[in-house]
């Protein structure tokens, strides 16, 4: 039976990425070799990486604005340190919007003082918190774009003339967006980008250089930008599924077309949390995720009835997180409309049979 | 044509990896879902990470004596700094055998105090240095197993009660080890183990907890062995390979018949250097390498025939590092005697044209 995988992340990717990512695993480039076993400086493997990073340049609109591309590992939270140990002299400003803007705090709390400039934890994280100041002498700010916990996102970023840090896992290359706010952009890859083991940074060269902290080569910024992101082994198999979903995206219309269906899907889900009397959202409306939706049910003894024409209608994935309970629909870019039309139908049948 | 993959790694694995590791890329425990597209904390993914931990134990013989095992990320790099931030209070003893251990000690020195305990740097790398002392009161000595680059590999290992930390990224399992020697063992595992992106971590949790500085989570060895190795999203699809590649061997009568075929393959390949006049060895003879061969030819102006010949023969991967020149074959287990035949006969087909 096909699957709707609303799975919160590591999560869905286009069908073909799983193909060709097979594919290579066996043989790669006609070469006779699996991925798996040829070296990260071959001509084929650079040639992978290179197009990986022009590919971001290009979907992001950042080409000649003196940013670099890197492929690392670690995940989002490997740099929750090394956004602190390459950036934080003095003190620098933190929006609290989660448990994963939370962590960042926490870890660059090692390296310096850390202004929590606005936090909606009193509230679960059910919104964004607005009109908040950013001291001007941060060394910079630190904001988290889309929260999968609590199903909230940024619709708008505040204006600052402090360097911007962004936290981009789960909702990069979902939107159009202006890039070129931001200085540093981070994205653990396992959300919209490729495999989990890749990390995705986007860094404006001209934040650098700025701390007197001693920083070893293999968290600092600058030694991964000198050795073009082999500084050393990277996560071979994990950046080229990457490569391959960029491409994919670049081949299929670039972000456009995913905006529109994104937007489509959200407004289908959303509707009908707010149109089914059984079901009720998280995050406040305005704040509402494109991502992860975030709801549960009025009517808690309706839980086995309904997780079980979920489980029926092929939907997995599902479960929210413990954090907010019931329910989590994260809907990335790879997820069809129709999985999401399934689940409205699973939503309504609910309704007709209570 | 066949390929004989004499890469120095990510280096040639087992074939039926390649096949189950391809397999799960598009269907993954027949869950109709992708490896790459399942939650880390899926109940299916959970026993891979246990699985591989446990194959980690068993083929180590490390079973209920007080060892953690951890995938991480980062490669042996980030094992550089983690290694001296979680146990170096005042001051570590290294022995440096190449660029790797070189690696290890300059970023260990943003921690503390290192003691170099002896060096081969001036003869190239080309033997392991004997003899040295360890002082009592170092907090841990630090020594690198095998040398990719240099062909050289430890034999035997120093007496010392200092906790011994190792680096052992391209030899372990490939051959009988006492591994309870050792209170740190770290291999990135592109090389006898899986596939890049994944970094074992096999740990004596006795040792730890001793430093007073504090230490980042993503940093901590404390807090991945708490959350059992799943502190952040692990390189899912590397751990898999690993996993499998870690079956496989236990299915195969575990680390005796590889060790056995290890010894005849360098037996053969080492046999042939010796003999053939065309040809001499980098490291001295009692310190070679197994898993790395590196040699030169006598006379540079036959490069370019012999480079043929390798061509022709399907060998790939056999260029040797730029620090040394020449040749190198890494022999890692999956490489079969076969292919050692293969290029050996080609060193023959040379010496008789020549």
């Amino acid at each position: 039976m096909k699957k709707h995988n609303f799975g919160a992340g590591p999560g869905i990717l286009p069908d073909i990425v799983f193909e060709k990512a097979a594919a290579a695993t066996l043989n790669f480039n006609n070469s006779g070799l699996s991925i798996l076993e040829i070296s990260h400086r071959s001509k084929d493997f650079v040639a992978v990486m290179e197009n990986a990073q022009n590919l971001v340049l290009d979907l992001t609109n950042l080409q000649n604005k003196g940013y670099k591309v890197l492929f690392l590992q670690g995940g989002a939270s490997l740099q929750f340190v090394m956004v602190a140990a390459n950036l934080l002299e003095k003190k620098a400003a933190y929006l609290n919007t989660g448990a994963w803007s939370n962590n960042a705090i926490k870890e660059a709390k090692y390296y310096g003082e850390i202004m929590e400039v606005a936090s909606s934890k009193e509230q679960n994280f059910n919104h964004i918190p607005k009109n908040y100041n950013i001291p001007q002498d941060a060394d910079y700010f630190h904001i988290t774009s889309n929260n999968t916990i609590y199903g909230t996102q940024v619709k708008e970023f505040p204006k600052t003339n402090v360097p911007v840090v962004c936290d981009m896992s789960s909702d990069i290359f979902s939107k159009k967006t202006d890039y070129s706010y931001f200085s540093l952009i981070y994205a653990g890859a396992q959300k919209n980008l490729g495999a989990a083991g890749a990390t995705l940074v986007i860094v404006k060269e001209d934040i650098l250089g700025k701390v007197t902290r001693q920083i070893p080569n293999i968290l600092n910024y600058r030694a991964h930008i000198d050795k073009e992101s082999m500084y050393n082994t990277p996560s071979v198999f994990a950046v080229y599924v990457c490569m391959l979903n960029l491409e994919y995206i670049k081949n299929t219309g670039g972000i456009e077309p995913i905006e529109e269906n994104n937007r489509k899907k959200a407004e289908l889900l959303y509707g009908e949390i707010d149109r089914n009397p059984l079901f009720k959202g998280h995050a406040v409306p305005e704040d509402r995720s494109w991502m992860n939706a975030t709801f549960n049910l009025n009517d808690e003894s309706l839980k086995e009835r309904f997780d079980s024409l979920v489980k029926e209608a092929g939907i997995v994935g599902l479960n929210g997180h413990r954090s907010v309970g019931g329910y989590r629909a994260s809907m990335y870019n790879a997820l069809p409309w129709e999985s999401v039309q399934v689940l409205v139908e699973v939503m309504q049948q609910l309704e007709k049979i209570s």
